[in-house]
C-alpha cells in the first residue's frame, strides 16, 4: 500500500465532465489500496479571468487582496471534485491551503513554502478518505492567504509528497510524459521512461512546458520521485528521479529549443574589472532577465566582445539600454538579432563521454547551420542559431544521437495502454 | 467617533463600477472619523451560479463541499472591494469568515453563529483599517467552512455589530428603507423613520423583503440598532430599534400582503384530543410549512372546522395529503383555494388601542371584501381574502389608518438628501 500524491492541472479539470472523469481515475487508484492525496489547479481559464477582473478593479491590485481573489479558483475545483468522488460512493474531503497546513512566507503572488503541518492530512488519510488539496496556495504566519506564483500547483504537490514522505508524486497534464524532443517538431521523438532531476531541470528551464522548475528543484532537494503523465489516457509516463549510475550510459537524453530569445552583442568593451557589472546591472534593474552570456576576445587588444541573450519581448528596451551604456563606457558598436533560437542538448552522460560537442558541431555544419553562440554546463550544451533553422537543427541532432531508439537500442514503439 | 458595521448586498456590489461607488461611500464615512466594518455579499447572481454548477456536478451535492464552493462568492467580493478602497488611498483588509473569527455550529448550508472572536477585527480597527468581512460564512470547531443560509449576510452584519458592541448596524439594499406598505402597490406609502424589532419581525416574516427574519431576531436579542437604507442614494433610512413608549402612540405601523399562500379547509373534524396532530404531523413530515391555522366550531356538535394555509407551490401535495387524512379520520369534505392573499396590519400600538380590529373589518366590508380567515397576535392582525382584492385592500386600509401621514400628523414628503 503506497502513499501517492497526484496533481491534475487546469485543462484536466476544466469542465464538470473532465472532473468526473478524473474522479473515476482517482477512485480506480484508491481501489488498488493506495492512500491518495489529490492536488488540483483552478479550472483552465479561471485564474486568468480573476486576474482580468482584478485589473478592471484596480490598475495595480493590492498583492494581499489579489491572493485572496486568486485562491478562489482552486477552492472551486476542490469542492466540485470532492462532490464528484462522494457521488461515486467514496469518502473525500477538500482542504484549502490553510486547512492543509501549507505555511509560506509573506511574498504575495510568489510565496515560498516554509513548512507543511502534515497532521490534518494524515488524520483524514487514516480515516480512509481521499484528501483533495487546493494547489497554488498557502497561508503565512499571520493567517493571510498566499499564492505560490506560476507553477504553484506542481510545487504544492511535490512539497506535500516530500512532507508526507509519499512513495511518488504523480503530475498529470495534457502530454503523456517527457519526450526526447517536442513531438510536434519531430515525429521520431520518443517518450522517456526515466530522466534525472538535473536533466529535467535543464529541460524545464529550457522551455519544456511539462514541469515547472521550482517543483523539480524541490523534488531533487527532498528526493521525491515524480511521475509525469497524461490525465486523458492511461499511457505510462516518465519517471523523474535521482540520477543513477546506469543513466550515464545514455549520452544524450533530450533536445529542447527556445525561440523566445533575442541576441545582443557589444563589440570592443574595455576589458577591465567591473565592465560586466556596468553593462548588466542596469539591464537587471529594468527587470530584464539575461540568459546566456558569452565573453570573448575582441578584435583589439585589451578589448572584449560580449554577447548575451534576453527574452524577445524585452529586446527593444534592452538594445536601447545597451547602446546607451556602450556609449558611456566607450565600447564599440552594438548589434542585435531577435531572430534566433537556442537549441540545447541535454544529458547526464555528457559528463563522462567525450566527443559530444564535436558531434553537435559536425552535425550542424553539415547542414550549413551557423552557430552564433555556444554555452555549456556539466550536462548541457546550448547553441544559438538563426531561428529559421530551428526545426531542422532539432531533427538532425535527434538523428545524430539516435534519440528515437530507447537505451536498449530498440526503435521506439508508440506505447498504448 | 462611532463603531459602525455596514452591510451591502449582491446588487450593491454586482459590478466593478458598483463596488467602486460603494468604496467611495465607505471612505466618506471613514473621513467623518468612524471606525468601519463592512460586510459584503457575493455579487448578484454568483451564489445562484455556483449552486447551478454544484447541481451539474452532483444531483445531491455534499453539504460540506457545497459550503466550500459557495464561500468563494463572498471571498471574491471582499478582495475586489479592498482593492478598490486601497486604490483610493485608504487602508483596508479583507477577512473571510474564518479570519474574522465567526464560529458556527456544524449545520452546513444553514449554520448558526455560536461565537465571534473579536480580537482579529479589533486589532485591525485599532490600526485604523477598514475591515471588510465576507458575509454568509463562518467556520465550525473542526475548521470546516460553513455558510449561514439565506439572509446570511444580514445575520453576519448584525452578529458582528453585537459582538463588537457597535453603535449601529447599517444594512444597505436597493430600497430606501421600510415603508408603511409596498410603494409599488400604493404610491401614498410612507417611509418610516423608526420601527420596533417586533414590528419588523412581523413585517419580515410577512414577506417584506428588506431584512431577513434571523437578523432581526438577533438584533432584538442583543439590542443592536439597525439602520436600513439604500446603497444607491443618500436618502435617510429606517431605524429599527427596541420598542420605546412613544412608539405605542402610533396605532398601526404598516400593512403587508402575501399572495404566495393557499388555503385548505377540512370540515367536521372529530373534535377530540390528537386530531390536530393527526392532521398536521404528516403535512410537516412532507416538509410543508403551515402558516395560519384557524379552528372553529363545525356545523355538527362534537365536530370542528379547521382551516390552514400553506405555501402555494405545496398546495397540490398538501390538499392530496389532507384528503387522505380526512378520509382516515372520518372528517367531512376538504376544500381548497389557492387564489388567496394574506393582508397583515402591524403595529405595537395595537396592544393599547381598542377598535383596531373593528376599523379593519369595517373598512373591508365597505368594499365588499369578504374575510375568509382571521388570525391575530399582540401586534398583528392578519386577514385572508380573495387575492383579486389584494391591492384594493392594502390601499383602503392604508387610508383608513392614515398611514400616509407621519406620526406628527404631517403628510409624507418624499425626502431628498
Amino acid at each position: 500500500m503506497a502513499l501517492v500524491v497526484q496533481k491534475y492541472g487546469g485543462t484536466s479539470v476544466a469542465t464538470v465532465e473532465r472532473i468526473r472523469s478524473v474522479a473515476h481515475r482517482v477512485i480506480d487508484r484508491k481501489k488498488q489500496g493506495d492512500d491518495l492525496v489529490v492536488v488540483l489547479s483552478a479550472r483552465a481559464g479561471d485564474t486568468d479571468n480573476l486576474l482580468k477582473l482584478a485589473r478592471e478593479m484596480s490598475p495595480r491590485p493590492d498583492p494581499r487582496e489579489l491572493d485572496v481573489l486568486l485562491a478562489t479558483g482552486e477552492q472551486i475545483t476542490i469542492a466540485l471534485f470532492s462532490m464528484a468522488v462522494k457521488d461515486l460512493g467514496y469518502e473525500a474531503i477538500s482542504m484549502t491551503g490553510y486547512q492543509a497546513g501549507i505555511i509560506t512566507d509573506h511574498t504575495h503572488g510568489g510565496a515560498r513554502i516554509n513548512w507543511i503541518e502534515t497532521l490534518p492530512i494524515m488524520e483524514k488519510l487514516r480515516e480512509g478518505k481521499i484528501v483533495v488539496v487546493a494547489g497554488f496556495q498557502g497561508y503565512d504566519d499571520e493567517g493571510n492567504i498566499t499564492t505560490l506564483g506560476r507553477g504553484g500547483s506542481d510545487t504544492t504537490a511535490v512539497a506535500l509528497a516530500a512532507a508526507l514522505k509519499a512513495d511518488v508524486c504523480e503530475i498529470y497534464t495534457d502530454v503523456e510524459g517527457v519526450f526526447t524532443t517536442d513531438p510536434n517538431v519531430y515525429s521520431k521523438a520518443r517518450k522517456l521512461k526515466r530522466i534525472s532531476y538535473e536533466e529535467m531541470l535543464e529541460m524545464a528551464s529550457m522551455g519544456a512546458k511539462v514541469l515547472h522548475l521550482r517543483s523539480v528543484e524541490f523534488a531533487m532537494k527532498y528526493n521525491v520521485p515524480i511521475l509525469v503523465g497524461s490525465s486523458f489516457t492511461d499511457a505510462p509516463g516518465t519517471l523523474v528521479t535521482r540520477e543513477e549510475p546506469e543513466m550515464e550510459r545514455v549520452v544524450v537524453s533530450g533536445i529542447t529549443y527556445n525561440k523566445n530569445e533575442a541576441r545582443i552583442t557589444v563589440a570592443d568593451v574595455p576589458d577591465v574589472p567591473g565592465m560586466a557589472y556596468r553593462l548588466f546591472k542596469p539591464i537587471a534593474d529594468h527587470g530584464i532577465n539575461v540568459d546566456m552570456i558569452i565573453q570573448g576576445q575582441g578584435g583589439v587588444p585589451g578589448r572584449a566582445n560580449i554577447s548575451f541573450t534576453v527574452p524577445k519581448p524585452d529586446y527593444e528596451e534592452a538594445i536601447r539600454l545597451t547602446e546607451t551604456i556602450a556609449r558611456e563606457m566607450g565600447a564599440g558598436p552594438v548589434h542585435g538579432n531577435p531572430h534566433i533560437a537556442k537549441i540545447s542538448i541535454i544529458g547526464v552522460g555528457m559528463r563522462s563521454h567525450t566527443g559530444v560537442a564535436g558531434r553537435i558541431f559536425e552535425t550542424l555544419a553539415r547542414e550549413n547551420i551557423n552557430i552564433m553562440m555556444i554555452s555549456t554546463s556539466e550536462i548541457k550544451l546550448s547553441c544559438v542559431i538563426d531561428e529559421k533553422y530551428t526545426e531542422l537543427a532539432v531533427r538532425v541532432l535527434h538523428d545524430a544521437f539516435e534519440l528515437h531508439k530507447d537505451p536498449q537500442g530498440h526503435m521506439a514503439v508508440k506505447e498504448e495502454s
